[in-house]
């Protein structure tokens, strides 16, 4: 199954989006309704936002609706949402990963599913995609945990995975700019995104157009998935979006 | 295997003892000594103490001595260290049960170890003695990770254990005093234990007879286990004697 | 002007609000809008929710408001928003009081406040009502900043200050229940209050008539300040109502 | 009185360490022994160690002691006890900063003492150091609090307060390495250090000689405060002979 994955095209790419990243009384309040939108739910671990009672509920939600779920760990930054950088150890690394997804795969076995992948969060996902030695602690764990690591192409996060022997999923996102190398240009207040333009740029890349990064160079993303955010205001109207462009495609495509 | 531990007779009781209590840089400094004392470890789990690398180190040094391995959730009091009461319901206590037991079986399973046994920490101990409900949620946890139940016989431990078919390990504590109806008095800053009297106790046990309460009452403790602290300056010592009194006792007994 | 405040009447009252619950990118929004609406602000201090720079741009918001700004220390339960009750010693009461208290003295001074009052948040509020021991503890803080304290009538908050030499401000509160005692039922996530309910209640209670408790039986709540919460999704409707209710019975009153 | 500490010279430097590094039940064990030693204490804040309790009891050490006492501010980082960099704003060095100090100063003002100077803690230290924008906004604070900042000569510790009319006190460390260029070498977890290598660094700096880097080059370090460290072992040892060493340079050179 896992093979399936990475061979996935473009216009069989599943929509996943980061879920359960609420703490306590706050939340986003867009989990519900996307819930009905995704494929795949990157589950919030307790670090960055979750707590357990939230992490209760989102992997129940998710259960019902049949949406796969992984681990999204984070740096233990509530106050910053795990989107400022730490300088961390490749053991640290190894350690926060070990952590959090284990936390959540309690969650899983209560509702009878497994852990479907890991995908970092935020400031995490940024330091891994551009240093091996962290990154080679956060492949480590996905290779005991025997799931695949979700990432960006072209990064650390696909070069070590490679060279691990660890399944790996590339990822487009349609509410990041991206950098003139490809790099995700990672914000800690994402502006909003507009859903008509989510919906375009998910069109071009499943149509194998080029996306656009910033500063207007043409960039070949190359994924098997797609990831919409959960955190915007407008999140549920840019999933939508996203979502109907991408069936759409996909019947265009099949 | 479960089923042998709670035909255990006192003369076949383990030695367990709370590790992984450090957090950051701090920790009571008696974890490597313990690990060459004790049969069993109940290792924290990132919320009354410890943090994943403390976890990470705890779980590998268990490892190397063959100690056995469960889970000692608290309340989520680090300030408190765990000995401070909290309101929570029964959702909340299945909650950061099952968050805090999940974290560990990530270091379990990287050390090639299963997990042993539940055993909760300070004042959840105690609120889960007293109180059905939450202690359901508590056994609920224990039944879904399949593995016995460490506490207090005659007290909601047990009733609740038995009513559920979760098995169960009775523990006797030779370094906190006990209240005349059995009930464990839980301090904040426990009283140094002379190592001397904490042998004696234990001796006195194995052989069937009665331990005294703090107020003179004679209680017939039923246990398979014996908890020594770690926390305390002295708790190599008092280990030391415990296990010294234990093995003579054992091949009285036997 | 302490004076003056615990010799206001009925119609006098200020309306206050409890300000900054955010956490990090969490907030629930009503802030802004309700700035506009309130006398007085009840800032959280980082403990059972707020941050430093959620204070920083709660006081900066308040000073342009020209809204006076008081302490709203909680139990230090972030996940539980301070609404769950903890076994604390006076010690700690004070220790927490006094650290969160004076956190936010620095960003007063920064925006050219001075401290208002201290009004405990939550299940703190609640264990101080009904404790003498640790709300000595509580009003030793206000003595030593110098300022009143807000709670509840007929309560330990009001004989103990009085005891102590301490200002005290009876709050009416519009949103939550009272028990046939005259208590609060605090609430972990409160009911959706009606603004018209929430009006007719300070009209009356303005008026000199009684409050209706739960269970039908009428209260004589003794207040000088009303107090609307700002976490429930239509706090900014039910705050209006009473400020408009206030207003008016002001004008009938005066 | 402050300017009189920057005009100070290296015979009359003062001793500061850093106190209340401990967490609740953790303590490294020697803050009361090294309150007899030094003469200004960094009082940690309750982020990177700390909490309301351990500031209570040291703030009452210290004042007992006649011991001055400054703000230690840290990372929000209690599990890498702020020795790990975080990318912040200045808006949010401001904020922590000021979060922390304020905190600190109601502990002061219980004990009768006022603010006596800011001095940042660990991975902050260093980046400040080198970070003239979030320099601008921790010197910010001390001039809020009207109180010198401690920090390294050369850097932008001294040229940030140098431009902002705020005080500076240059330190020496004895405990810690300097690199080629006078940057302090900070350390997860400091290696011992030898009491009678610290001394003759003491002994050298006060008679103007120049402090060896780690790599052999010679350093000419200006300073008129001398730090010693408490979380190692033998803290004790090395501010006893620190202090003997300063005690009889101060009789030499005066």
């Amino acid at each position: 199954m896992q093979k399936n994955v990475t061979e996935t095209t473009p216009a069989q790419a599943l929509l996943n989006s980061d879920m359960g990243e609420g703490f306590g009384l706050h939340e986003f309040g867009n989990d519900a309704a996307l819930m009905e939108i995704i494929d795949v739910a990157n589950v919030a671990c307790g670090y960055h936002a979750g707590d357990p009672d939230v992490m209760n509920r989102t992997v129940a939600l998710a259960a019902e609706h049949g949406v796969a779920v992984g681990a999204h760990p984070g740096l233990p930054d509530p106050m910053g949402f795990g989107r400022r950088r730490m300088v961390l150890t490749p053991e640290e690394v190894e350690s926060i990963i070990l952590y959090q997804t284990g936390a959540l795969t309690a969650f899983l076995a209560k509702n009878g599913l497994s852990l479907n992948h890991i995908k970092p969060h935020g400031a995490l996902y940024g330091m891994l995609a551009g240093d091996e030695d962290l990154m080679q602690a956060a492949a480590g764990t996905a290779k005991q945990f025997g799931v695949p690591f979700y990432g960006l192409a072209g990064t650390a996060h696909e070069s070590v995975c490679r060279a691990m022997g660890v399944d790996f999923v590339a990822e487009l996102y349609v509410d990041l700019n991206y950098g003139p190398g490809g790099e995700l240009l990672i914000q800690r207040r994402p502006a909003p995104t507009d859903p008509d333009a989510a919906a375009e740029r998910v069109s071009r890349a499943v149509a194998g157009e080029p996306v656009t990064a910033v500063d207007g160079t043409p960039l070949n993303i190359a994924f098997q998935s797609i990831c919409v955010h959960s955190d915007a205001p407008n999140a549920v109207a840019v999933a939508s979006a996203v979502r109907k462009a991408l069936d759409s495609s996909r019947s265009a495509h099949s």
